[in-house]
């Protein structure tokens, strides 16, 4: 039997190349695969969904994420979907995969940087899944959030022409990472040294505590302003 | 610092103990943990959303299920839910994370059940994720659906004197899985012998193709029936 590489198709590649063969039939469905989320018609305003997955050992490295700001990053980096589409969100569903090596208090930490991602965002926790899992943390977090139909913005809307503006500093959450790892990297070498962060606080916060930009949407209906695309490009530019 | 051991307080409580403390302050929020799926109020219809997550080594054994009956299973399961709340499943998102020993070939298998869950229930697959994983599959399915608030049937509205009815056999699913590790067990004493599931189509169908009771809820709304409580029993009678 033949065998692909997942590795030559590349992450959207591979969503593309899976999703391809699935036909929309629902009349409620108003956008499925191919932008921040997913729209759903339910007659008054319309449901908008995304969901994320972070995996230990590839989005995250607890040798230096505390588990609180895990919690809250895997919370806001599923809204900023949301705000992408100029929704707002309302709910989120989260579910976490643990080996045994998590206790109770370790999940505590967890649920601690959830709950004040909600607190923060105004969301409610309405659901999820615990599982055990051989190896290692998997978080799944789906959000859901509510827009009107007429206000929505895809990523579609883009023309030529259009002013592109981008909101907070590209990169910032890459340097962070990279300060992070060199810090491990000299720790593990010399575990007697303490990590020397002085100074580095703002790419450090963007890296552990991002924010997602409920500012900006806040500030489009304050102003009647709506953008004809949006975008949220916080997987990376190149995205 | 203290360590207690998550298995003490099994799935149930585990959930409960990590969203105890979490407040519904958004008015959408009709439902939230403790049923069979959250309930979201949108003017118009309500959306019913549930998630489960399914962790090789966990909740499968690739050893005796085929992909693509893991794939049908992983949407199944969560439909079940949305149709135990006496509701219609509109759309689906599936995240998975995947080590390297899985290639496109095996995706799409996986991808080829989920597609034909999404056919035999009519529902849209509209979102999801895909990540690497340092080892196994994980799946993560949340299943959104739509219904009329008056039509919504909670766990709640039980009381004493009503009818228990139970759709389907219980134990089924169980058997079958017994029957496959047994046979699983033979193969590794002996890779020469061919399991004999002579006779044992329904039992091991149960567990690898497993149905949602789409046709009981059809048959409710012909019937103009409404049960004052509904549970979905497929995680076990006693969950």
């Amino acid at each position: 039997m033949e065998r692909t590489d997942v590795n030559t198709l590349g992450e959207f590649g591979l969503i593309e190349h899976l999703t391809r063969d699935f036909p929309l039939r629902q009349p409620s469905t108003i956008k499925g695969v191919g932008d921040d989320a997913a729209v759903i018609d339910n007659g008054g305003l319309c449901t908008v969904v995304s969901t994320d997955m972070l995996v230990e050992g590839i989005h995250f490295d607890l040798a230096y994420v505390p588990l609180k700001h895990l919690g809250y990053k895997s919370v806001v980096v599923n809204l900023s979907d949301i705000y992408a589409m100029n929704a707002f969100p309302r709910q989120i569903t989260v579910s976490i995969a643990i080996s045994n090596r998590f206790s109770v208090e370790a999940l505590d930490e967890l649920y601690a940087g959830i709950r004040a991602a909600c607190d923060t965002y105004g969301v409610d926790l309405v659901g999820g899944d615990t599982s055990s899992s051989p190896k290692g943390l998997t978080i799944s977090v789906t959000a859901i959030g509510q827009c009107e139909k007429e206000k929505l913005v895809y990523r579609s809307g883009a023309k030529a022409g259009d002013l592109i503006c981008i909101t907070g500093d590209l990169g910032g959450a890459y340097l962070g990472l990279q300060l992070l790892e060199r810090e491990k990297r000299i720790w593990q070498e010399n575990p007697g040294v303490q990590p020397d962060l002085e100074g580095q606080k703002y790419a450090i916060g963007r890296q552990l505590k991002p924010e997602a930009r409920k500012d900006m949407i806040e500030t489009f209906r304050q102003n009647g302003l709506k953008p004809t695309a949006m975008i949220d490009v916080s997987d990376g530019l190149a995205s």
